[in-house]
Parts: C-alpha cells; structure tokens; sequence
C-alpha cells in the first residue's frame, strides 16, 4: 500500500508489494529454518505462511538455497553494525557482543546451523557462505583500518586476521563445545585480540 | 576370536567379537552420516553395514545419539595426539596441523557438521558436544601447563583460552566461511596465541 506513506515517514523504503512479498518470503525462511531445519525446507512451505503463491516464490527464488542466500545476507548485515569508539578494543567488544547477541536469535541461529552442515563442496549454500563472510569481513576491517590510522596497532596489521580472532570463538562456542558466550567472554577476546596486533609489530 | 592371539601381539587390545561390533558399528555410524546425514540416521541403517543385528544395536546403544557421541569420543582422541616438543608454539603448531587434518577427514567432518546442526539444547549431541569438548580442552591444557612450567609463558595464562584461540579458528572456517586451513595459517594462529599469552603478563 505505497499509498498509505505519510510525510511522517519519509525515508520508508520501496514499500510496494514486490518488496512486502519479498520481506515476508525472507522472514518465512528463517521461520521455517528455525521450526523445521534445513532438510525439510521447502518452496511451498515459505510461499504459505508469507501468504504467497509457491509459483511466485519459484518464479523469484528458483532454488531454496538462493532464499536463504538472501535471508543471510539481509539479517547478518542488518543487525550487526560497525562501531567507530575511537578505540579498537572498544571496537571489538562493541561488535563482538553485537554478534554473540544476534546468533543467539532462534532464527538466525537455524540459519547458522543450517549452513554449517552441508558438507557437499558445491551446494550454492557453500557458496553464499563464503560471499556471506567476505562481505562481512570487508565491512568489520574498517575498524582495523581506523585503528591503524590512528596509530594504535602497527601498519602491516592484517584486519582480517584480527576480526576473524574475536568472531571465530564466539561461532565455536555455539557450534561446537555449546559453552556460553557472555559479555567478560568477548571483552577477554578482544583485549587479547588487541595485544597480539600490538606484539606483531 | 581371542583364540587366534599369538605371542607377538601381546598388547593386542579385546579382540572379542564385541569389540569388533563396537568398532564395526562406530564406523558405520560415521559413513552413514557422512551418506545420509544425521536427518537420516537410523540404527536399522548403521547395524546393516556393520553386520550385526538391528536389535544388538538397540540393546547396546539405544539411540542414534549414544552412537554418535561415542564415535565422536574414539574418533576425536584417536587422531590428535598431543604434542611435547619442548616449546609451546611447536607444539600449537603440531596440534593445530593435527585438528585440520582431521577435520578434513569426510567421516569426521560428517559428525562435526551433524553436531554443529542441532538447536534444541535438550538434545543428548548437545550434551555429547559438551563433554567431548570438555575432555578435549583437558587433554590440549597440557601443553600450556607444561609452558608455564618452562617458565615460557606467565603462571596465570588460562589454558584453555590458549587452546581455543588456535582451534576455534579452524573450525571456524570449516563450518562458517569455507576457507581452507593451510600450514602457514596454522602457524600463525599458534604464533599468536603464544605472543598474546606473552603480552597478558
């Protein structure tokens, strides 16, 4: 109902139907991830509590693993931005407990667990996975990056390595040894993460 | 057969035909997740393979579950000795070289990814996921007291968090964003965790 926009709300975005189906298709996916898991993912089982015909969703998606390409890409970039303290270690613990606080989510933590166990080298979820973490990667590097400027941490730091130190054991914790990730947990990795750019140099 | 011992296999382990159903069920619990995946797994399909009997399997393990987590304990410490090479980052390095292999294997990758698929918290691989990794922490601490003792690194370093900051990133990688884990990687994972448990002093 693009219609119905007010001067109130002048930023809303494209609001016509395409983008209502395609925010409610997103939504669907998790939901169904989350109550049904990945191997009993469907087209139809998305198309009916979106309220959308199945033909609609194959004529747009084609392939449950372009949905949740898409619903990733969506919810991970969403939720987690990027800080700018003026610090890199509150940098980190900022952005590290923004990520521990949305995989804690039931949708987005089927999502995780879903991509984390196809095997198969080449699914396309395998593949956006990797477009997934790239992209994230290259947006949480700018804090790297301003930490360098700043003169914090030496030149030749690879901020990848850095933000991978503080991200990896928050994923092994949910994935693997199932321990709890709380604030002390994050604000640990990212001192360490911290000392060990400084002791690189 | 414990009648075919021989005098040049004095330390041969049980060889009973119990121990060799265990062995023979553990493995196909493995192949069968590495086929059909942990949706799939049922003990009518891991007793086939192994030759035993549907209901031997039932009596001894009772659930897909058990079988899972005791393949998981044999397998896990099985392959990943621990190192003592007289340094700490030698012997992160060993260790680390050890886990990737290992998780490159497609039967243990099979158990990881299986594992690491499960959201109910109630679920016994959840419990199974949490003792494994207990007794695996417990078992790698020992490189890190062993440094401490050296003198190598400071008497309050936390073993474990030494230990996590050199897995968590490969299974990381493995499970999230599909990079491959190479020697030079493993090395620098093991050099800085060495220099940041230095910098903690």
């Amino acid at each position: 109902m693009p219609g119905t926009q007010t001067p109130t709300e002048p930023r809303r975005r494209r609001g016509g139907r395409s983008a209502r189906v395609r925010s409610a298709v997103l939504q669907a996916t998790l939901d169904e991830l989350a109550d049904a898991g990945y191997a009993a993912l469907s087209l139809e089982a998305v198309a009916r509590p979106a309220g959308v015909n199945k033909t609609s969703v194959y004529r747009r998606w084609g392939t449950r693993e372009n949905l949740i390409l898409e619903a990733m890409l969506e919810r991970g970039s969403q939720q987690v931005p990027i800080p700018d303290t003026g610090t890199l270690e509150r940098d980190l613990i900022q952005y590290g407990k923004a990520i521990a606080t949305n995989t804690r989510a039931s949708d987005v933590q089927a999502i995780i667990r879903a991509a984390a166990s196809i095997q198969d080298p080449d699914s396309p979820i395998v593949d956006a996975s990797r477009r997934f973490w790239t992209t994230r990667f290259g947006l949480a590097s700018e804090m790297v990056k301003r930490a360098i400027e700043r003169g914090e941490i030496p030149a030749d730091t690879d901020p990848r390595a850095v933000i991978e130190s503080v991200i990896a054991p928050i994923y092994f914790r949910l994935l693997m040894s199932r321990q709890s990730v709380g604030p002390t947990y994050v604000e640990n990795l990212a001192r360490v993460a911290v000392r060990a750019a400084r002791a690189e140099a």
